[in-house]
C-alpha cells in the first residue's frame, strides 16, 4: 500500500459509486452550473441562519449521492467529513441527521481530498464499504467567521478569494461501476511566512507544490501521465506562483493539463466579486465531484490528480500575528472505463 | 478487518512503541502525577498566550514519545491530531514544527481515540509505519473559547467539568515491543436533546453507551473480557447516567472494571475546582497514555477498552439554541506481554 514516504497506493482501487454536488445562487450562475446536481436560488435554503444553510447543503449532497447509487442511508458504513466552521458544526450536525458512524476531519479547504484519501484507505483495506466522504462551505457563514459579515461591505484586495457556497460528496465502495481512486499523497505543513488572510493563494501555493513533488517522487512518475492536475483552491495569484515554483523544482507540467478548481467555478463576468478566484472547502469538492468527474464519464479525461490545498489559520492565530500554515492532500482518480 | 457494522479488528495488532504525556500545574498536583512524563509548574509554559502554551504541550509530547522510542523526527511517517481550539490550531501549528505528513482531525474530546483508531488502521493496513497520534487541551485556552476567560470568575453549576491541561501522544508501529491496538469501534452521533454546555457528561453518556453497545454487538463479546473499560470524559454525572443506561440495555459491566478518565485525573481535594470531573481532549489521552498504559506495563491490566467521548457543540451552535451532538470512539488495547 505504502509507496515512498507519503503516498498510499490503493491496489483494490475503490470505486466512486456516485457523487453529488449542491451549490448556491452565485455558483448556479457560473460556467459549471450544468455540472451540479442541486442549484439553490435562495442563499438561506429556507433556514434561519447561514450556518444551518451550510449544514443543510451537506445533508442534501449526502442524500443525493446515496439516492444516485441506489442505496439507503443504513447501507452507509462510515461518513467522513469536515468544514471550515468552528468545531466543524456543519459536518457534525449533518452526521447527526444521517445517523452514520462518523469520522470528523479538519483540513480547511484540503478536507475534500483528506476525506477521499481516508475513505479510500478504509475501503481499500476492507475496513468498511459504502463510505461517504464530503465537505461543504457557505460564503456568508464562512466569511462572517473568518473575516467580516458580507453585509458590512468591507473592501478586499485583488488577491482575496471568494468562498464558494458549495457541497460535494463522494460515495466509495469496494465493488461497482464508476471512476476508481488510485492513490493518495498526504501532505506536510508548509509555511513560507505569509500572514495575510487576503492572500491565501500565495500562502497555499508552496504546499501544493510540496505535495505534487512528493507524489511524483514517491511514485516515480511523469506528471504527463495525468490528463489533468487540478489544485484547489489557489486562485489566480496562487496558481501563478505554483507554476513558477514547479519550474524551479524542474517539474514540467504542461499548461493545458494544469488547472485550479478556484479558477474553474466562476466565469469572467463574476470576476468583480470573485477577485482572485474561488475558495472554501466546497469549491474543490464541487468542481471535482461535479465538473471533473463528468468530464471523466464523457471520456474526455482518463486520469486526474486533485491537489486540494488548505490554509490552516484561525482568526485568533491571525490576531496573534502568526503566519499561515498550509497543507495539500493529493488524490489520483482513474476512469472506470 | 471489518467486524459487524462499526468495528475494525486489527489482525496485525499495531504496537504502541511509546507514549508521552505532558500536564499543567493543577494536574501535577493530582493523584496521577507520577504517571506523566512532563509536569509544568507554569501554566503559560513560558509562552505569551495560552494558545501557544497548548501548542507547545503537544509538541513536547510528540518529541518525548519519539525520544522514548529511540527514533528521530524524520522516522515518523504520519501525524494524526486534533484539539478543541477553532480550526485545531494547536495541532496544525505543532504539525508545522514537527514537519511530518499531517492528518487533521476533529472529534472534540473523542479525538484521543479517533486518532488512535485511524493511526492503527494506517499501520495495520501497511499504509504507513511509525505513526504519531495525539491530542491536547489547555484549561485557560479552552475555557476562554467555549465559556468565559477564567479571570472573569464566572460561577459554574456542580454538573460542569474542568478542562484538563494535558497532552497525550502514542507512537504506533508495525513491529516492536509494547501494548497492542486490538480493535476499534467508530461511533455514531447521539443527541438526546441536552443543550446545556455545563452538563456535557449527561449529554455524552448516551453516546458512550451507544458505542459500547455496538462494540459488544459487533464482536459478540462479554464486557467482562476487559480488565478495565474507561469512558472519557463523562465525569461523575455522566458516569452515573452511563451506568444506568447500560443496565437498561442489559449490559452488565461490573463496577470494579468500569471507570471514567475524568474521574481519575483529579483527587478529592481538587473537587471544589473540578466539580463533576475532568474533561478536555487531553484528559482521556493523558490518563490512557500515562496511567492506564503504566498499569498494563506493570501487569495489572491485560486488556482495556477506552471509550473517548466528544461533545461536538460550538459556542455558536449553543447560541443558536441547538442541542449537543455527541460521539464516542472506542479502542481496545491488549498487553504486549
Amino acid at each position: 500500500m505504502q509507496r515512498g514516504h507519503q503516498t498510499w497506493v490503493f491496489e483494490n482501487q475503490p470505486a466512486i459509486l456516485s457523487t453529488a454536488t449542491v451549490v448556491g445562487p452565485f455558483e448556479a450562475r457560473g460556467p459549471l452550473a450544468g455540472d451540479f446536481d442541486i442549484l439553490h436560488g435562495d442563499l438561506w435554503l429556507g433556514q434561519d441562519s447561514y450556518e444551518k444553510a451550510q449544514k443543510k447543503m451537506l445533508e442534501e449532497a449526502c442524500e443525493k449521492a446515496i439516492e444516485k447509487a441506489g442505496l439507503q442511508k443504513q447501507d452507509i458504513q462510515f461518513f467522513l467529513a469536515g468544514d471550515l466552521l468552528n468545531q466543524i458544526i456543519s459536518s457534525s450536525f449533518a452526521a447527526r441527521t444521517m445517523a452514520m458512524p462518523f469520522i470528523g476531519l479538519y483540513g480547511a479547504c484540503s478536507t475534500s481530498m483528506e476525506s477521499l484519501a481516508l475513505g479510500a484507505l478504509i475501503v481499500n483495506s476492507k475496513a468498511g464499504n459504502n463510505v461517504l466522504c464530503g465537505t461543504v462551505s457557505h460564503n456568508a457563514a464562512v466569511e462572517k467567521q473568518f473575516r467580516y459579515p458580507n453585509e458590512y461591505g468591507a473592501q478586499k484586495p485583488p488577491t482575496a478569494q471568494w468562498t464558494a457556497t458549495a457541497a460535494g460528496v463522494a460515495l466509495l465502495a469496494a465493488e461497482g461501476e464508476g471512476p476508481r481512486v488510485d492513490c493518495a499523497t498526504i501532505g506536510r505543513i508548509v509555511d513560507m511566512g505569509i500572514s495575510d488572510p487576503y492572500n491565501m493563494g500565495a500562502a497555499m501555493a508552496p504546499a501544493a507544490v510540496d505535495t505534487i513533488t512528493a507524489h511524483i517522487r514517491d511514485l516515480r512518475i511523469d506528471p504527463r501521465e495525468y490528463d489533468l492536475i487540478a489544485t484547489g483552491d489557489l486562485g489566480r495569484v496562487g496558481y501563478e506562483i505554483a507554476g513558477d515554483l514547479l519550474k524551479k523544482h524542474n517539474i514540467d507540467i504542461p499548461a493545458d493539463i494544469f488547472t485550479d478548481c478556484g479558477l474553474l467555478i466562476y466565469g469572467p463576468e463574476q470576476q468583480p466579486e470573485v477577485l482572485a478566484g474561488g475558495s472554501g472547502c466546497g469549491c474543490s469538492a464541487a468542481v471535482t465531484y461535479g465538473h471533473i468527474l463528468n468530464r471523466m464519464k464523457r471520456g474526455e479525461l482518463g486520469k486526474v490528480l486533485i491537489v486540494a490545498t488548505g490554509a490552516l489559520l484561525s482568526p485568533l492565530s491571525y490576531q496573534q500575528k502568526e503566519s499561515i500554515p498550509c497543507i495539500a492532500h493529493a488524490v489520483s482518480i482513474v476512469s472506470g472505463h
